[in-house]
C-alpha cells in the first residue's frame, strides 16, 4: 500500500497510526500541501478532490478521505466495535469530527502554526466554535475511557488527531481535563509518541 | 423509532428516505431549527451537539449525525454495497459530502431560501467552492449510473439531498448534465417525489 500524506496533517496521521497499529506494511509518500503537491495533475488523477491523505491499496485501487480509509483498513479488527450500536456511535463521532470540529480546531492550528497568523487575528467564530467542540468532547468523555465501546476505536483515532495539537492553534487544553487524560490514554493505546 | 428532523433540511430527509426505502416504521417529530427547537435543554440532553437529525432507536437509545444514522439503519441492506472496496468508496463520498460539499451548497441554499439573503450577497468563497463540489460530482459520475457500486447506495442518498435543491442556493444545475440525470435516477430508485 502507498499512503500519500503530509506529516503535519492530523488527517494523514490517522491513516499512519491505524496502519501501524494493525501491522500493515506501506510506503509513506510525503506530499507537501503547502507546496501544492496535492494539486499536481498526477495527484488529481488519483484523488480528484486534491486533498491528502489518499492511498493506493495493494490491488492498485485508490481511496481518499481519512475516515473512509481507516474504516476500510480496520474492517474486522478490534478498532471497530463489534456491537452495532457502539459502531454507530463511533461513526457519529467520526462524522461530527469532520463537520463540527476539524473546520475550527484544525483550521486554527493550520493558520497559526503553518501560515504564521497570530491567535488574536483568527476569526472569532473559529475560536468560539473550536472551544465549543472541545467542550462537547469533554462532556462526551464523562464517565468513559474511550468514545465508543469499551476500548480504543476509530472514533478515538479520528478525534485525537487534532485534539492533541489543539494548543498549536491557541486552544488551552487545561480547560478540558477529561480530554487531556483521554489524549494520553489514546496515545498509549495506539503507541503514538506523546 | 423516533426521528427528530426539520423538513427543510436535506440532512434530515436522508434519514426519512432511508427509513421509507427500508420499510421501517417511525414517528417523525418536526423540529424547527430556525425556531430554536434543536437547542432546548430537552433536545440537548438527547443530542448534545444540538443538531438535527437525531433519532431515538426502538430500544430507546439516541443516535445523531445523518450519515451515521443511515449507515446504522441500512446495515445489511442493499443500500450498502457488499463489496468491501465499493463500500469504502461509498464512505469516501459520504465523508467528502459533509466536509467539502455541505458547508457550501447547503449553506448557500439555507442563506438564500431561508434567511432571505440575495445570491449576489453570498460570500464568493461559498459559491466558488459549491461550484467546484458540483463539478467534482459531475466528474465522479462519468460513466457511472450511481456513485458507489452498481446500484443506488447511501452515497447517492447523502449526495442527492442537497444537490436536488442546489438551485435554491443560486447554483445552476444545467451546467452539470450528468448530475441532473443522476438526481432523477436516485429520486426514482428511492421513490422521492421530484
Amino acid at each position: 500500500m502507498k499512503i500519500y500524506g503530509d506529516s503535519i496533517s492530523g488527517n494523514c496521521l490517522k491513516v499512519k497510526w491505524v496502519a501501524d497499529s494493525l501491522g500493515l506494511s506501506y510506503d509513506w509518500i510525503e506530499t507537501d500541501v503547502l507546496r501544492g503537491q496535492s494539486r499536481t495533475p498526477e495527484y488529481m488523477a488519483m484523488n480528484p478532490a486534491g486533498q491528502v491523505p489518499a492511498v493506493i491499496l495493494d490491488d492498485g485501487r485508490p481511496l481518499a478521505q481519512s475516515n473512509a480509509i481507516i474504516l476500510h483498513l480496520a474492517e474486522g479488527s478490534a478498532l471497530i466495535p463489534a456491537d452495532a450500536y457502539e459502531r454507530a456511535r463511533m461513526l457519529e463521532w467520526m462524522f461530527w469530527e469532520q463537520y463540527s470540529r476539524e473546520p475550527y480546531v484544525a483550521v486554527a492550528r493550520f493558520q497559526v502554526a503553518y501560515l504564521g497568523k497570530a491567535v488574536a487575528d483568527l476569526e472569532p467564530r473559529i475560536m468560539e466554535r473550536g472551544k465549543s467542540a472541545l467542550q462537547r468532547l469533554e462532556d462526551g468523555l464523562d464517565g468513559r475511557a474511550f468514545l465508543a465501546g469499551p476500548a480504543v476505536s476509530l472514533a478515538d483515532v479520528a478525534l485525537v488527531a487534532y485534539t492533541r495539537v489543539a494548543h498549536e492553534g491557541g486552544f488551552d487544553l487545561a480547560d478540558y481535563p477529561k480530554v487531556v487524560a483521554w489524549v494520553a490514554r489514546v496515545e498509549k493505546a495506539l503507541n503514538i509518541p506523546a
